[in-house]
């Protein structure tokens, strides 16, 4: 079985959802299986996704606890480092990696900046597109899976987690009821690009949803290719 | 002597110019003078000015090699950090002592994202101008000293220092020229704001005009105040 890498551009695909809501398990199960198919597949995730991108992810998210300060972080600060770590992200790694053919997988992306500066922290949502399509140069996902649960069950599964809480993970739950509804307006926005997934039933039940979505999207997009190189 | 702080909201004036240029030395001097006369006065610097900015700021400036990764920093994610740090200093630090009345003084702002992105870098001068004012949430200065000379007279300056060069500095000699360029372009587009000083005398000699300019404006700026409370 040989890589099967399309022959051109590869395909962006971003998971979303609030936390918990099972899309990092998710992605990381697609990834497996389409390596195991064949295809050359990017696994990353914002913010983050480069070393450099990373170190900024850490102040992001570190504990204000751990900071010297303490110091809280203006809205427009938390935006403004998000997007410094998009912009490396792309630059450095998404954009090659679809210039070499490969599936992207990316978790959280543009979406979850409007969903959660936007609509949970209240930034204006068209300076938050205009921001997202600085960093990308106009990137947008080909496919975005949102993983959608209500956030008494999303925020329950990460207490139970042992890896830690994070800085969002301790906003109200009003934040990410804002949030949850936001991811869904961008849905409803974009019904042909985000496909809105129960995140609720078990792992598998989930994947085999996934898996499907997934596939009929990459065998519609590399038809032409195979025609033309049979 | 009492202390004279702005009944209602102080004075913003920022200081810009190419490396070496002078401003950092010159703020310094003006600030003691104004604290000698009772004024209320906030010294501050970008990027960096909070003790998170300044742990992005660090991020920033650093050395390449330092870096864990050695990464070229894409130059929308070096604007984009440079944003977030500017968000931050606003929103704790320049508006709240603007709020209260302090002359605050700050060692470069947005014009310096405008010379250096825009002019620098040649990211879009007018995307740079929406997300100067996403940062700062609308707040300009009220005066702008820019400190001119010479990009060979300030690049020696900064070699002959013992401080270390950072990452701006190591940039070549036609970078530092474009900026001088937009330094200057922006003094054009802005008279009344921004007032062009020549950097090349020695200090004392441009402390007379600073201290002269500054004072000016401040008396004009207080004498409704003063005439009202006398």
């Amino acid at each position: 079985m040989g890589v099967r890498r399309g022959r051109g551009r590869g395909v962006f695909i971003t998971f979303e959802g609030i936390e918990g809501s099972g899309k990092t398990t998710q992605l990381a199960g697609v990834a497996k299986l389409l390596r195991e198919e064949g295809y050359r597949v990017l696994e990353t995730r914002e913010p983050g996704g480069t070393p450099f991108a990373e170190r900024i992810r850490e102040m992001l998210l570190g504990s204000p606890a751990d900071s010297p300060s303490a110091e809280p972080i203006a809205p427009e600060c938390e935006a403004s480092l998000i997007l410094a770590c998009r912009s490396q992200h792309v630059a450095r790694v998404i954009e090659p990696a679809l210039r070499e053919g490969a599936v992207v997988l990316c978790d959280r992306f543009s979406d979850s900046t409007l969903a959660y500066q936007g609509y949970g922290r209240g930034l204006d949502l068209s300076v938050l597109r205009d921001l997202n399509r600085f960093a990308t140069a106009g990137l947008t996902p080909d496919l975005t899976l949102l993983f959608d649960l209500p956030v008494p069950v999303g925020l329950g599964r990460r207490r139970r987690k042992e890896t830690g809480q994070n800085r969002l993970d301790r906003e109200s739950p009003r934040f990410h009821e804002r949030v949850r509804r936001g991811f869904l307006d961008l849905a409803a926005q974009h019904p042909r690009r985000i496909r809105v997934l129960d995140g609720r039933p078990d792992p598998e039940t989930i994947a085999m949803q996934v898996r499907s979505i997934v596939k009929k999207f990459l065998q519609r997009r590399q038809r032409p290719v195979t025609r033309h190189h049979p």
